[in-house]
């Protein structure tokens, strides 16, 4: 009954059989090699247009760099106030930045709203030098929350920032979790609805360490270059995580893997729904989910065999709030979490005293 | 009527006599002459203790060289949500710390509170390197809302603070008018009450260009020196802002111009209390303050020649909530305020339609 | 005997007269002034162009904001290797532009050569991330030497820079001292040469503390105005520094001061120019020199009460270098040197033992 | 004939193996994890003392997160004028350490010599704040010219640097090159000889993507924590970092593999010590040589099949310098380099026109 992290699982095999066939003879390194070649390529097919392609090893790198190439160091990225470029990323986007200013917003759901957006920019003033001078909005899909923004919604929220000159991103870390729950494309869910830059990520859903920023705006591409090197992100040899991706995207992989972890959340939602021992804090959209419960509960899950983490602060703005005696848990399905590990939580929830 | 900023205000003769007097012979630059000595020793009486002293010439320098030295880069600090270093110093804390976090932290009147800061700390976990380590507590005195902390208050919050192990700083870009408001020592108010670092301001109460950082941990001069050097704050001709302070603190010409400001404010507010024109936002402790008034009140006040600024943003927070056909209007009263512009605006007020 | 530094040294009284003038009823704070702007109009008609001005207090702080405008974090500014920017600043350019690097030529005379600045380019590739891109040049005029590059230099440096897509910087400290020993305009000596970027001195040659950023490449005004206010440089009271530098472009008074400064460095090098006890390192073309002299020499000369520094380093590149012995010393005059104190100069020398 | 890099190898079987044996099985993510353990106390044993090891994914990260937690922003790195960290890096530690300065220092043959760093620090001077403060020594061992420094020569940099009080690094991207050559232990090489961070390096001798900063001073542990998070080189599954270096410690790997490399290497400076079409710029202490050439044997050996890069800069310092119509070239030799490879090349190089 593990439902820590998707983090926390391993790979799947045809990952280490995909890095072998990569490991033949010697190919220039730093990324002049011809799996970085083709994962390059394969991204422009899944994007259905040309987009320039640079991996990395960690979210917390393809956000950062994303995010530093969109602002100024004297600019502002807007971002929800539990976002995880805003709370747990140790500042590295005010780090790549140069000392940008993350203006958290607050709502509902895990999801900003465009009126959201104009409340928190109330303060600042274009030209005015006294102010940090907004330059970017960041979306999280799927959310901090486990929820999803539609493509609507993600359409009006680039619009709201396009209208004021800011650059759009979006912190995939679960990119296929959303795009498997909403059964769109790539293409749909990012520079069809707005979006500039994306944090490509596949650590989550199935690769050893593989991410990718993936820009639509091409224009950055060679800042984005530097930046990367310049913070010790250019790996060597490049064929390996190239080999991952490759893997990743190949026969849709990284749907099939999305598609089971949300199927599971799914299944461990519905189980749990009409529990009294628990209720859900937000929607569950994708492949996490937040359940708040008694303290006594949460021992006895634990103390049962459950493996899952609580969660830090106030939790559900608006309704739903937590109570003093109760505690948030977050519950994360993986590519490889099984229907046996779900039914066993539902089951031990149930018969908790 | 002019009340729309102590920094808009000129400056005493005496400054200029003060100079005159500085400008002898050649002296060694960058603050080894013997005015630079003088003013040291001056803020040693001052504060009844050795401290050290680097004087810059805005407050903006003051606040983010001495808040650079309290937090290492993966830092924060916290600070009143509205507060100076928050909101309008362009983000040179995050500059010049290389890149740590304010945290911002809501507060009623102005101010922080323990309490209020327990709460945001809520999702900071001391050793978590996913989680930026909130390191230092900044307070305002006078508050951006013109309120003032009590002695008693500034004693509590450096105790919460120094209880996680932070460093406090003290933003005294109005620190004349509050000691003249508390009636304390310059000593009760800073590190007696638990303060660290105080950006010791001048400039916004007859001054040229005049701050100083004061040190009363002098652990941390070393590093101010170059902090200062590299921020392009060291000032060659160093016996110039010396010889401003020095005339500052001479014959508390400090503390008489700002006993002025206030007892101007007083009038002012005092005057205003009973208009049904307009409401105060916040208590009135200090030299400025902020009233509540409809737009239409708005623009005769400044048809009828009153010059103030409006104020963006929430306003007060709590009780007293802006109205959506009202703005915000900040009143600042300066060492040079006339009892005539006080008594005309009370007027213009009263005969506003 | 006083030749430590024009930094030592007072200011004309018509500094404060100007000031005095400038103290006059309130005005809007922090440059929206008419004395900021009629200074902004003295600067333009000085250089015969619309320009941007920005002013500071310091010029380190003229120099480290210009260049972080000119440069990416990820670039590098080709300098003289014993520049001011290089040595004398703690890093400032570095920190102001986000760690870029100063790569240092070296030159002899103080002065780079487009050769020179080639060979320094020897393992930078335009493109290729893995190293930092030479982005700007900056010049130093009157150099650290005490030369000075003739208009023809300047020009084929520029030239050299502008070849390569380098933007191009003078560190002006002592512009005028340049200005009234090449004869030439303001004009001449800068964007007509092919400069983008200067930093003004006033501080060296008569005023407070009053330095200027002149920008002739318009289109980093709005980055140099962020800048400015982030690194806490813009003045609330900007009347001030913007009366001190009406007061020194009025009337000349900034070449006649120059001009006086220049003519007692003549005299004195002439006075010592055949003298058995020192040599002179490098070309005189303004109003500082340097001299090589034995130990026993040095001492006997501060005994004798003058008053100068001795430098570090190696001392002149090329011909006419130190021997262990020996030390270095820099001999300044500035705007009130008097004519006595170069002849007692010149006549310890000769009665040294 | 492929001698271009070691970094364009693959790597040996054996690594996935490793990697596979990680794969099981949930674990806490972010190095909670028994591999991750278990290599740190690896890395204990191999050094015969406490360590803290922080895992990366490139030298770059593992260099420049070393150096930030060695120099404060306004410090100064010493390091050898054509060391990767100066050149090769796009400014990674100006990035990282907030802007300090690397100081180049010349050393013939690849290496810093105590005199040449005495000499380099001629201009900075303690205490002083116009100057940025010297604060960490960083040697590259194997050199960036091939050649390694004895252990007698590695103390006597160390005794230079502390009696300085300067704190000292070693880039250690060929650290198992160095070892094997110099028939010492890993301790010896190390804290042993005054070395204080370790950059480990994995990858050029057979990891995909692992090298470590080994802490010998175990103070700088938190903040090495944090600035890892920050920079985003905390991998989330650290497991299979980690399984790739036990598997290159385990039944001394890294060592096989360097002697391998440095016996090819060796047998192909001694094919080629002979010849008339080149010579070596430096010695061959290791896996990568230096040899001088014409153009035209340059061309005729690409020609032919080689694979080799030429080397930009002024080539060896000193003796030996490369004249006009010469090129530099780097041959390297890595773990899976063959003795076929090796003799076609000396043999191509024979029957050069």
């Amino acid at each position: 009954m593990f439902f820590k992290s998707d983090n926390s699982l391993g790979v799947p095999e045809v990952m280490f059989e995909a890095m072998k066939k990569a490991n033949e003879g010697p190919v220039t390194a730093y990324g002049n090699d011809p799996w970085t070649d083709k994962i390059t390529a394969m991204f422009c097919d899944l994007f259905e247009r040309e987009v320039a392609v640079f991996m990395v090893t960690t979210g917390t790198a393809a956000n950062a760099l994303s995010l530093a190439a969109l602002t100024p160091s004297w600019g502002a990225v807007l971002c929800h106030n539990e976002s995880h470029i805003m709370v747990d990323e140790c500042g590295a986007t005010e780090f790549y930045s140069g000392g940008a200013k993350l203006m958290g917003v607050a709502g509902e759901n895990g999801k900003l709203t465009p009126e959201a957006i104009n409340q928190a920019l109330y303060y600042s003033e274009p030209g005015n030098e006294h102010y940090v001078q907004p330059a970017a909005l960041s979306l999280t899909q799927v959310s901090e929350a486990g929820t999803i923004y539609t493509l609507d919604e993600i359409g009006m929220l680039c619009d709201a920032a396009r209208s004021r000159n800011f650059k759009t991103h979006m912190d995939g870390a679960r990119f296929a979790n959303a795009v498997s729950s909403l059964g769109c494309s790539a293409a749909d869910m990012t520079w069809k609805a707005g979006i500039d830059v994306l944090s490509f990520g596949a650590t989550k859903n199935g690769a050893l360490a593989a991410e990718a920023v993936v820009l639509f705006d091409l224009e950055l591409a060679d800042e984005l270059n530097y930046r990367r090197m310049r913070g010790g992100h250019l790996i060597s040899k490049s064929r390996f995580p190239a080999a991952q991706l490759i893997a990743y995207l190949q026969d849709d992989l990284w749907l099939k893997n999305a598609r089971h972890a949300n199927e599971m959340s799914k299944c461990l939602a519905d189980g749990l729904q009409n529990s009294s021992k628990l209720r859900h804090a937000f929607d569950v959209d994708a492949n996490l989910q937040f359940v708040i419960m008694k303290n006594e509960v949460h021992e006895k899950l634990i103390a049962g065999g459950a493996q899952f983490y609580t969660w830090p602060g106030r939790g559900p703005q608006g309704k739903n709030a937590k109570q003093e005696d109760e505690i948030i848990a977050r519950l994360v399905c993986g590519y490889s979490t099984t229907k046996e590990d779900v039914d066993a939580f539902i089951a031990l929830v149930e018969n908790v005293g």
